[in-house]
């Protein structure tokens, strides 16, 4: 069975690769943009990831929340760390983020069962 | 086949189950908030649950209008006074809610079909 | 001192004669619906005004918020009512509704008080 | 394999006709509305369409994006024009629109497909 | 008395420069691609400006309306052509937009006025 | 002349009491859990601050963007890590987002002049 993780990295991939085949210098750049803005600074890209992360749970979109939570597992971001996230998410935007909610830990529930799988 | 309406309980109770045994302390909060504010107080809980419709369609949540359009069955708001909420979701969020209207009226339909199902 | 009250309701009524002045077909029959939509019908006014202003709260449209908690009030909402209104706008919404709700709060005090002013 | 345009169209139609069998006057009322709001006015039908996409584009709705992409295409509006819709909507929207950018953009591949493979 | 179209110029000028000279690079680049995605293209950009019009009404944004509307005055998109942009804007976004319109319409009246005022 | 610190102060501090005072059980309760929840945890305070002044600037609530950006700096996050914030808020949200980034810059300079001016 495919995950929900497989999949979207799938998709994911696939259709990034078409947007950037047939973007227009706009688009291509913004994308640019948008790769350096999580760059280490000012602020490590550890806790610009923890910003995309809790900005994309109050915009209630799936991907971006699956991207961001892939992202800071990544970046060494704790369990109880995003945790947290998931509760300044909640409580800025209210119940109407618990379905993002449910599938951002059903995805967190794969990616640490995948780090588990690892050999070491 | 599986209904939406069965897929919907099904992926909600398993990740709520998942969401509430990793949770924080806030998180579990939250939940307990979430659960009594549609209890019976100055409003019942009936006319707490078409609100809470209403907010959900004009959100545009597809999981939140299941869950609310459930209660609101189940707390025995007609056909007609949900037809009404519907009305004024529409009417306040605009056209961008026809899709979730669909999806809404998909599952109602499911929902009335499995009650008349059901033996008196 | 004009009260924000005062001050809604002129600047609204000015505004509104000029949007319909120069409206389209379009617009001036969607004003008309929207005015047809909180008509007493399966649910009374009162119902659907209180659904007006769950839906405003969490859209967080303070001009929107005001018209339906004047409204609400007109239609003999109670201040409990509304109170528990607010909370289901709270739970939903998160707490980016809280500045909504504290000017809500201002204008409810006013026009409270201005009720209590009128000779019986 | 059953594509994403295929699904789109046919869900949509289906329950686009139970939401009008069972809808209030109000319901219908709008659908009509928005039906004659992207007719030909002082503004083209075709900028019109044009307007609708790039609404959807912000306000991230799937369904509505596809929609006016076929709608667009219809009526002949190019490629290279749908690519600088895309850009309004991703600078005006931010990266939060890039999932729907990815998704409209397979949803297009399939549209030109379709139509290169008509016999002229 | 000052206008609120002279109070949007004042304002909008004071607190842009101020971005711009604490901006990071990533600030900057963005204001450039903002600036630049509105130029003839593909699309003219008196089309892309009635594009940027569409998505400020839906994303209910006041200083984006004003400064879209503005700039469709001012690249001769006609009255009636702005009524049928603020149409889709209402019948997309729905009654939340109303608010919206009616600032809309008040800052297109002072705009009107003052170009009439202007000698030939 | 009252600048917008103070006004922003003043009105949230009396109108913060209003709500409170004639607050449910339930929005009591939000209140505690909205407090509580950018308490120092495995996240400290200052990372969480950071994460609601970025879910703030996508839901563009400019008193929620005042509130955590006075707190940001209360909690000692530099004007150069403020400055990222707001990267990651505008990419995230894109340009609809630059007018609430004027007012936070407008903000930012009354209360970083606040601070300059406050014996050592």
């Amino acid at each position: 069975m495919t995950s929900r993780l497989e999949k979207f990295r799938t998709e994911r991939e696939r259709l990034n690769a078409r947007v950037l085949e047939t973007a227009t210098t706009t688009t291509k750049r913004f994308f640019n943009l948008d790769t350096n803005c999580y760059r280490d600074g000012a602020l490590p890209a550890r806790t610009k990831e923890m910003l995309g992360l809790s900005a994309s749970l109050v915009l209630r979109c799936d991907d971006c929340i699956a991207y961001h939570v892939i992202k800071c597992v990544e970046l060494g971001v704790s369990e109880a760390e995003i945790g947290e996230i998931f509760d300044v998410g909640l409580i800025v935007g209210g119940s109407i983020v618990i379905p993002h909610l449910r599938r951002a830990r059903g995805l967190l529930d794969e990616l640490l069962q995948e780090n588990a799988d690892e050999p070491g």
